[in-house]
C-alpha cells in the first residue's frame, strides 16, 4: 500500500498525477493539500489568512470559523471533489473524505501557539490540533473493496468539531496506522534541496538517520516537514520519495527514483 | 432503514434534526439540500444563478462550470461537512458523501432543455442530468457498519463528470435501490399546503393515487415535486413525510405523524 501525498500548490499537475495513478497496481490512498485553491478562494471572498510564528519557530496557520468554512469550500469541497471527479473519469474509484468523515482522522485540539507580539508572549488559541488516531478499519474496508480514499482536511478534534492540521502530521498518523510500503510526496520543486534557491541542488539519497541534522539547519515551514519525515521513520516507514510535482508524469516518474529518496 | 431528506433553506433548523436522528434506532441515511448556501455563496463570488423554464414548464437551474464549482463548495464543501460535523458533535457517526465519490450516484447527462427564447424553441445543455442508478453495495456496507451517510450534489455522469441533479429525483433512486421502509422530507413548510399561500391548508393524508391529478394543479418546481413523489411509490415506497424542518424536533415530530402523510 502506497501513501500518495499531493502539495496545495497551483503548479502541481493534477491531471498527471490522475494519469500515472489510473496505471499503478499497488492499492493507495491520496493526502490532497489545497494551499492554492485555499487561498484564491480566500481572496475572493475576502478571508485573509494570517500566519503565526510559534516562539520555538514554527509557523502555521491561525485558524478561526471563516477558515474552517473556508478549508470546507476549498479543501474537502472544490478541490477534493475535481480531483476525485479527474479520477473517476480515469476509471479511478475514488472517495473523497475530510477527517470528520468516520471520524477518519482524530485530532487533539492545540492548547495555543506560543507567539511573541508587541515585546510579550501570548498564547493564541485557535481550531486547530494535531491528529492522533486514525479510523484505520474504514480506510482499510474502503481499500479492499477497490476505492481509492482521497483525503483533505479538517481534522475532528476530541468534541467533535472541524479543525485544521498539518497534511505532514496527517501521513505521519496514517503511516503509523496502514505501515504504507512507500510514501510518495509531490511537491513544487525536484525534490530535497541543499540550497532552497537552487533547483540544481537535489539530494538524491538522504538517510533516516540525518534528518535531525538536517532539521536544524533549516528554517520556518521545512523545519516542521524536516520533523514530519523524521516522525514518518519513527512510525515505521521504510521509504520516502520527495518528487517534482508538476512534471508530466509525477508519479512514474517518483517511483522511477527521480527527485528525493529518504531511507 | 429510512431516508431523510433535509431541505436546502435558510429556516431549517438543522440543529434540531441532527439531536432528533441522535435518538433514531433506525439505521438511515440523510440527502441533504444546500439551496440557501449555495445561493449565498454565489452572491458573494458573483456566479449569477441561472433558471431555465421547460417548454413543458418545468424549472432547474442551468449548471455550468462555475455552477458545478459553487455546488462544490457549497453542498459537497461547506453545508455537508458542517453537518457531518454536527452528526459527530452528538456522536452520530456520519460519513459526508457526493454522488461522484465511489460512483454513488450515477446518472445521464441531460441531452438538452427546449427552452422558448425569444419566441424561438432553442435547446440549451448543460452539466445536469437525472440520476440512473446508485452504488447500493458501499451505502450498505457503511451503513451496515454503523456509518450514516450524507448525500449531497454533484453526481456523476456516464463519462465520470460532475452533474447537477434535483435530490428528489435523487430520492427516487435511492428508494428504488434501498427500498427503505419510511421516506422522511423536511422543508420550509408545516407539509403539503392545499393553498401554497395559506400555511392553515395541510393536507394530513394523501393517497399515493392521488398524486397524478395533484401534480396537474400545481405548477413551477411543485409540479416536478410531484412527479418525484410519484415516482417514489413506482419504486415501492410505502410512505412518505413530508414535514416541517423549522420546528424544535422536526424529526420526531415527522415520526409522530405531524404534516402530510402519503401512502
Amino acid at each position: 500500500m502506497y501513501i500518495i501525498k499531493v502539495g496545495g500548490g497551483s503548479q502541481i499537475n493534477l491531471a498527471g498525477v490522475v494519469a500515472d495513478l489510473a496505471e499503478l497496481q499497488e492499492p493507495y490512498l491520496v493526502v490532497l493539500g489545497a494551499n492554492a485553491a485555499r487561498d484564491a478562494l480566500g481572496v475572493k471572498l475576502g478571508i485573509e489568512k494570517t500566519e503565526l510564528t510559534s516562539v520555538s519557530g514554527y509557523t502555521s496557520v491561525y485558524s478561526d470559523d471563516d477558515a474552517i468554512d473556508l478549508i470546507m469550500m476549498a479543501y474537502a469541497g472544490l478541490h477534493n471533489r475535481r480531483f476525485v471527479e479527474l479520477c473517476q473519469r480515469h476509471n479511478i474509484n475514488a472517495v473523497g473524505l475530510s477527517g470528520l468523515d468516520g471520524r477518519l482522522i482524530q485530532g487533539e485540539r492545540n492548547r495555543g501557539i506560543r507567539v511573541r507580539e508587541g515585546g510579550k508572549t501570548l498564547i493564541k488559541r485557535d481550531l486547530s490540533g494535531k491528529p492522533r488516531s486514525v479510523n484505520g478499519a474504514l480506510l482499510e474496508m474502503l481499500i479492499t473493496q477497490g476505492y481509492r480514499p482521497v483525503l483533505s482536511i479538517p481534522i475532528i478534534d476530541e468534541q467533535g468539531y472541524a479543525i485544521n492540521s498539518e497534511n505532514d502530521d496527517i501521513v505521519s498518523i496514517l503511516q503509523e496506522t496502514l505501515q504504507a510500503d512507500r510514501i510518495v510526496q509531490l511537491i513544487e520543486a525536484p525534490g530535497f534541496l541543499d540550497d532552497p534557491d537552487d533547483p540544481d541542488s537535489v539530494v538524491d539519497l538522504i538517510s533516516a538517520n540525518e534528518l535531525k541534522d538536517r532539521e536544524e539547519q533549516v528554517k520556518g515551514r521545512m523545519k516542521r516537514k524536516m520533523l514530519a519525515l523524521r516522525r514518518l521513520f519513527n512510525g515505521g516507514a521504510k521509504e520516502v520519495i520527495i518528487a517534482d510535482g508538476r512534471t508530466e508524469h509525477p508519479v512514474r516518474d517518483a517511483l522511477a527514483g527521480k527527485g528525493t529518496i529518504i531511507q
